[in-house]
């Protein structure tokens, strides 16, 4: 299990271990990619490993279900598992290194020490979820670490998350290129997740809701609706015109701060978190408005 | 200005420049140390450097004053920056590269992110420096960013900074061996420090009260006394014997968590805060009691 091969498939628990092949690999000159994950993989992931074969030489892929980014009240224990399909399914994409510590190889011992990105990291879901992108930003900054990446590959669905990670290495001097690769949709328009599968029939049908209210904002933005409060109203009635969507949040954002905009600008990030059922979703979307120019 | 001759010897301003030529050493197999230091260097840097130079190849001395440490009512601005100075002890102690960014090269713009060790950052120091050890750990994770150092040396002298740092580097995974140097002392016992410059000749001679409180402490406990509070006030009895001192705390504390000890252990650290007249010195001292077995 400890070959360099790059045909090889090499599944692995020990950081030590890990840290062994990966140096090895480093150092006969091949560029490393990191795709960080919690497992029970979709196709969202699978396209992040498919952007880090094509940028990187060698994809670690890890498959690691963070404690510390859920509060007692969330999902950490019911969280899918299926390690072995998992492993299966990054095999098959084509991933070297797959790394599936126990909790126990992460967290040893009580850890003192976050890393937080301050302000950015208190927005939107830090609104409903306080401790969660501490949980976030030091599991990957422990991550990084322990592969040492050349280049680092996130889903943008989960924007805020990879905005924050973006920020930590921009401020913490990390060597490490991150890269955000697009939302993978299912044919009728809902991100892929890996909460989805909490989903009742009936509730995934209401989950539609979700997109649409970000195409919705899409489409009054490109019509030239200037009134932010208007728009957001306009989704929020869309999304609970279903009694089993409760609302988290609506936004329309800076792309690069996520302060909440209150005028048109080049670039927009609308954002919706909400809850299906007892199933909590987010979806975003980027929205162009071409026709601002952007000193206005 | 670039070789990465052994022999030769940098003075490095820029980042990228930095990089690039650890980088070549690293590729050429060298092992890498880093002696991170505000500058003002003294006996006691030095006494780092050599360290660095005994167990590593190439030896990075930083000389950065960081502004994100210092409280706005402490002595950022005139904190002494003899870069010239500095320069030429870094070379004639035989390190390889000096690197001393610009505040702007460190911080280009607003940072967003902090390292904190919660918990053991909060004791002692941080009681009187709220702000001082995210600073601390934040530009230290930085320049391990920058320079990724398989060894960085600290000071003894700064106990609670090197505590930091070693767990830091643990809870996060930092590919770094950090060593803690003895504390460098004048003749006298006086801990070395780049602030006792401010100190007039009277108020150098009042210092001798910070490390003698210390010899106080170890020679009441290895003469059997367990009234730690009686240990301590004693300290402080000596230390305001003159009136120039003004004591922020006596400890006698875990080695590790920084605790407050209630009773004798195999080994406890005494440390001491005080100013003397404007000038805020800082001192401890490790006292083995070989007697007391580790599990009592």
């Amino acid at each position: 299990m400890t070959s360099n091969n790059e045909d090889s498939f090499n599944s692995i628990t020990s950081i030590s271990e890990l840290r062994k092949i990966v140096q090895q690999a480093r150092l006969s000159g091949k560029k490393i990619g990191v795709v960080p994950t919690m497992g029970a993989l979709h196709a969202g992931h699978l396209s992040l490993i498919q952007e880090a074969l094509a940028r990187t030489d060698i994809v670690v892929v890890t498959l690691f279900v963070n404690p510390t980014q859920f509060s007692p009240d969330e999902d950490f224990g019911n969280y899918p598992r299926p390690v072995e399909e998992d492993l299966k399914k990054c095999k098959e994409a084509g991933a070297h290194l797959v790394f599936h510590p126990d909790v126990s190889e992460i967290y040893p011992e009580d850890a003192y020490t976050t890393v937080s990105v301050n302000t950015i990291s208190e927005k939107l879901e830090g609104q409903f979820r306080p401790t969660h992108f501490d949980g976030v930003t030091t599991v990957v900054m422990k991550l990084f670490n322990i592969v040492l990446p050349d280049v680092a590959f996130f889903g943008q669905k989960d924007y805020q998350q990879q905005l924050l990670i973006k920020r930590m290495v921009k401020d913490l001097n990390v060597p490490v290129e991150v890269i955000a690769c697009p939302t993978i949709r299912d044919p009728d328009g809902l991100a892929m997740s890996s909460r989805n599968q909490y989903l009742s029939k009936q509730e995934r049908e209401t989950a539609l809701l979700v997109p649409e209210s970000l195409k919705l904002a899409e489409k009054m933005l490109l019509d030239g609706e200037e009134d932010f409060d208007k728009i957001k109203d306009a989704m929020k009635k869309l999304l609970t015109s279903s009694d089993e969507v409760k609302v988290d949040y609506v936004s329309l954002a800076h792309p690069e701060t996520l302060e909440e905009l209150k005028q048109v600008q080049p670039e927009i990030v609308a954002l919706v978190a909400t809850y299906v059922g007892s199933t909590r979703l987010i979806d975003n979307r980027i929205i162009h408005l071409s026709s601002i120019s952007s000193n206005q």
